[in-house]
Formats: structure tokens, sequence, C-alpha cells
């Protein structure tokens, strides 16, 4: 089995785990009888930004080619390209071009993690959040009348699509039918926004019909964001909107204390288009360069792209050997406590896969 | 002095955390020398709406009259009337015709009252969440095309003016200016809602100029509901548009462990019309009628009404008449632990007012 992989480190502290991203998966790849085949690009704020003034080339896609999945890094430089721009320019582009509507991620207790949480232990907290990821809230339709008077007016547009809102829906019920409690909940605020949030409500009704094995119900973003500090055992699959499912899928790493570890899957389910794998985390400017950067995230996300390209087997034993990683101490990065490198942590990671 | 109150009590608890609120607000007039003349309205699933099919008369301001404040329980019983009608058919149509465009709610953690976050203790939180409450993303101007078809498609606007946008910025930068620590905290997500939230911050920029002694720095939502849990302790007025500020003010006093005892504001600070105030928990449907609601929310809204009153000496003593209960165990509710009942507590708190 050969997998074709398009790599793309990005800026700041992508830059130096995306190679302890690549050891893992190479050596995943020696162990269990599979090939990987690489091609790397410098689209990046840093790279191709600051040579060409735009984050990719024109005929990007072609570059691109048609690999099975996108391994990304982190990309950001606000000090020389704002964040709209490299964001619009790149990973925002990729999830609307290559129609990734699914942004998927895991929000799990992981052993060596400390938890902001009170008293909750490893295996206490372990569900996904799944956000559509190309329409709804992330609109650029609208504009501003009257500007720069007091008159001035702006107003932006949320649209959903009965296709964009079903589709994300089935995917989340179709995940939630896969696991043990086979429970979903949605994000909803459908008692202060009264035109596109009771239409959510009313497809999550439609679509959960065809599931009469998958229970559900739903919560109000505010109390939900409030659930998921005082319950988070409750939830096995959430779904939200691509506004609700941002906000819920940083949260859920934050009551994990995961947010420096957690990989992330954007997710187009029927194989059209490729699918990107990206950590949670971002290029982080302020600790880039030193070395120091905590690889796992990018590791996890390898882990959910060989589970995206049918490696399961790979897949979770890349997940057993993170997890024993983050239980020795002296193999944990600094924002764990450890006093690792990115390197000695990635090389940690290979080692105890086998 | 003489100040005039409308009673609206509500549905489920808030008719038994009401009686104690008005306790404690009675006694505080007696101690503090001022006259509390009142006036109760029956608006309420359970009332009015039971006998006419709406919320309220038609004539409701003429009813309401002039009074100085509102003081308001929880309206909701989802059981007979739909969460959106009543809403929209009380609590949304007071703060929008009104004009109550600034919604208060602390953050604060309290003496009994367990917090779910790790290592934190009564001192270490204590910030305030301003949130915009007449426009932004709570509209009603939207539509759907192509219905029941799969080319649906539903489209709701956010509006916010300049106006709007200012008029509560001004607010939260006069609180930071009152405040010890002088800080600033606006929430955004001008790197993926592309016009209204840039223009969100473009005004906090202008605004922000006239208080060179206020700093100030943005986070975008996502990011900063995980610095909630992460670091709670960071923040001091904490400004959101309508939805932004409804999700982070109940994260808050989630974090705090207060949901079930946090008051708010719904201010007119021109004074133009009656500001309400009113606990952050709603009617409670599950708990209503065995004497059990904690009336901490009631009690410490009747504080945050007398502040607004310009009762400021009586305010603090209620605050303080609060916390000594709450660190009593056997004074507190159930769902704090303790053994007494809503109007044990509510006696408690008018007693150790003097
Ligand atoms: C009940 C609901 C419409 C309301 C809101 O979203 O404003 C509530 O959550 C609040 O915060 O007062
Ligand atoms: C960087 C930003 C535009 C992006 C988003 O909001 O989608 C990020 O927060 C994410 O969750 O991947």
């Amino acid at each position: 089995r050969k997998h074709t992989i398009a790599v793309i480190p990005g800026d700041g502290i992508g830059k130096e785990v995306m190679p302890e991203g690549m050891r893992v998966l190479e050596r995943a790849a020696a162990l269990f009888g599979f090939e990987i085949e690489q091609k790397w690009h410098d689209f990046a704020c840093c790279d191709y930004y600051a040579r060409h003034g735009r984050m990719m080339p024109e005929n990007w896609k072609e570059e691109i080619g048609r690999p099975d999945a996108i391994f990304f890094g982190a990309v950001g430089w606000p000090d020389t390209v704002p964040d709209h721009v490299s964001l619009w320019g790149s990973l925002l582009q990729f999830r609307r071009e290559y129609d990734q509507y699914v942004n998927l991620r895991p929000v799990r207790l992981m052993p060596g993690v400390p938890c902001p949480l009170a008293g909750r232990e490893p295996g206490d907290i372990d569900f996904w959040v799944v956000r559509e990821n190309t329409e709804g809230e992330y609109s650029s339709v609208g504009g501003i009348m009257f500007p720069n008077t007091e008159r001035e007016v702006v107003i932006q547009e949320t649209v959903m699509t009965r296709i964009g809102v079903d589709r994300v829906l089935r995917y989340a019920f179709d995940l939630a039918q896969k696991r043990e409690r086979k429970h979903l909940t949605s994000a909803t605020k459908s008692n202060g926004i009264a035109i596109t949030m009771p239409y959510w409500d009313q497809r999550v009704e439609a679509i959960g019909a065809e599931y009469p094995d998958v229970t559900h119900d739903k919560y109000h973003i505010d109390i939900l964001t409030a659930q998921f500090v005082l319950n988070p055992d409750r939830f096995d699959v959430v779904v939200g909107s691509n506004l609700f499912g941002d906000i819920l899928s940083d949260l859920g790493p934050a009551c994990t204390g995961t947010i420096g570890v957690a990989p992330s899957g954007n997710i187009n389910p029927e194989g059209t288009h490729p699918s990107l794998f990206e950590p949670v985390h971002g290029s982080a400017p302020d600790i880039a360069g030193q070395g120091i950067a905590n690889p796992v995230g990018q590791i996890w996300s390898a882990a959910m792209m060989l589970e995206h390209l049918g490696e399961a087997e790979a897949a979770a034993a890349i997940m057993r050997a993170v997890e024993q990683v983050l239980a020795t101490p002296s193999a944990r990065t600094r924002d764990l406590k450890g006093a690792a490198g990115t390197e000695d942590c990635g090389k940690a990671i290979a080692e105890a896969l086998g």
C-alpha cells in the first residue's frame, strides 16, 4: 500500500514539529508495511509569501496534485502577514476548495497532561467535536452602509444550506452510531438566533429520525460551554455549526488541558478531494526556533490521518506510543513539565512504536 | 428616598426566590433609610399566558408605568409555551423596547461555592462580562429560499451599528476605568467572521483611544473560552457582542461554580427607560414547587439593582451578608451541599444584614 502525502510545515513551530510527525509516520510505515510518498511545499508566511506576496501560487491545485492527504503544520506570522490574510490564503482556502466539510477533533483526557478541571482522571472524558467547516457564520457576504458616519450599519450574512447542514449531521450521526454510547449532542441557539438556528434544530430532528439507534439532545451554546466545564463526561459526539464548532473544539481541548497536543482533521468524507490533518495549536511565534515545541499534536494528527487512509492498526499503535511517552515525565516537553526537546520527544514516540 | 420597583416573579422557581429577594430588599430599605414602592405583575407562562395566550397585555408599557427598575425572577415553562415564544414575548422584549443595551454579569469566586476548576480560591477570580444586549447576532432579519427542497438556503443577518457598538464599548471602558487593574478584553472572531468582527475590532481601537489610562487586548472567541478555563485570573472587564457576551456570561459563572447564584443586570445606562435585574438561572421546572431553590441569585440581583439606584451602601451590605451566609454550611441550600430551604436561606441573609 502506498499513500501520497502533501506536506506543508508552515511557519514557526510548524517547521519544528513536522519533522517529528514525519519521523513517526515513516516508522509506522516500516513497521506496518505501507509506503509514504511525500512532497513538501513551502506555502507559509515566512517562505512563499515572503518571496511572492501571496500564500500560495495561483496554480496551487496543480502544484499539490492529487495526494491522498495533506499533512499540515501551522501557518501564521502576524508580524509580517495579518492573520486573516494568511488564513484565508491557505488553511481556510483548503477547507472550502477541497470541500473539507467536516472538522473533527477529539476531546480526551490524556495521561501526563494536567487537567484544569478539579477531580478528573484519564478515561473520564472522551468525546468528539464535529464541526461544519465550509459555510454558516464564516461567510464573506455582507457589507457596510454609511461608512465612517454616525449612521454606519454593518451587515453580515450567516448562510446555511440544506446540503451543507445535512451532510455534516449525517457524518456526526454515523460517528455516534459507531461508538458505544451512541449519543449525539447538537449545539444550538434557537432561543435567540431566530432563523438559522431553528432551521439547524429542524434538520437535526430530520436526520436523527434516520438513526433510531442513536439518542440525541441539544443545548444552547451558552449553557453548552458551561456543561463542557461542569459535566464533560456527559458527551459522546457533539455537533455544531462552523462558529459553534470552532468554539467548542477549542474549549473542549482546554478543559482537558490538551490544547497543546490535540489534533484535528479537515475531512472530505467522500474522498473526492484530499483531507487535511493539522495540530490544533498555531505557529507560536513566542517559542519558535528554540526546539522546545511539543510535537504530540502533529504526531496525533498523523494517527488521525492514517486512520482516515485505512491504516487503523498503525494509527492505534501510534496512539499507544503517544500515551506511553506522555506518561513518562522525562520524555515530555517543557509545557508538560518535562525537559525533553521537540526532537527527543518525537524520537521517544517513534521508538515506543516498536 | 423612594424607589418604585416593578416585580415580575415569572414561572417555576422564579416565584419561590422572588419573595426572598423582596425580603432582603425591604430589610435593606429599613436599615438604610429608603422606601421601596412595589407593583407585582403576573407576566408568566403559567399565569398571564395561561389565561390570555400571550406573555403580556398589549398595553404592557402602560401597565408597568415608569418604575425606577424592574426586578425579574425567571420566565419559561417549555411544556406549555415554547421558549422562543416566552422569551421574545417578555425578557427579550424588555431588553429591546427599554433599550437595555448593556447586559452586565459578575464572574466571581465566592466562599462556599465549589469551583470546578482545580486549585482556585475565593479572591482569585473577579471580573465583569459586559454584553451588547440589543443587536448583533440576535436579529430576526433573514429568511428561507427554496423551502422544503434540496436547494433550501437559509440566511440570517448579523446587524451591528456604530451607535450600538460604540455605546456598549464606552460603558465597558468606563467600567474598566473605575477598577483597579483598568484592563479591558474584547471578544472577537475577526480571523473567520470577516465583516462584522473586523468592524468590532476597529471600534474597540477607536473608543479605546479615548481611554489612554485603560489597557486593552483582544482574543478570538474560541481561544477566549479556553482562557476562561485556563487563566480566569487574567481578566478584569470582558466585552463582547450579543452572542459572544451571552456565551461568556454563562461560561464565566460556570467556571466559578456560580451559575446557580449569579445575578445579571439589563441596563439602560442613561435612565431613559427602566433597567431590569434578574438571576442568571432560569425557572428550573425540575425543582420547582419544592421550596429548595437557591435564592442567592435573586438576592445578589437585588444588590446590583440597589447599586444602580444609587444605594451603594445597602448594596455592599447585602453582598457582605450573602458572603457570610454562603460561608455557613448550615445556611446553604442543597445545591451547595447544605440543608436549608429557599426561605431559610433568604431569612438568614436578611438577618445577617443586621
Ligand atoms: C434565554 C435566552 C434567550 C437568553 C439570551 O440568550 O439572551 C439567556 O441565555 C440570557 O443570557 O439571558
Ligand atoms: C485560525 C482560524 C480562522 C481557525 C478557525 O476559526 O476556523 C481556527 O480557529 C481553527 O479552529 O482552525
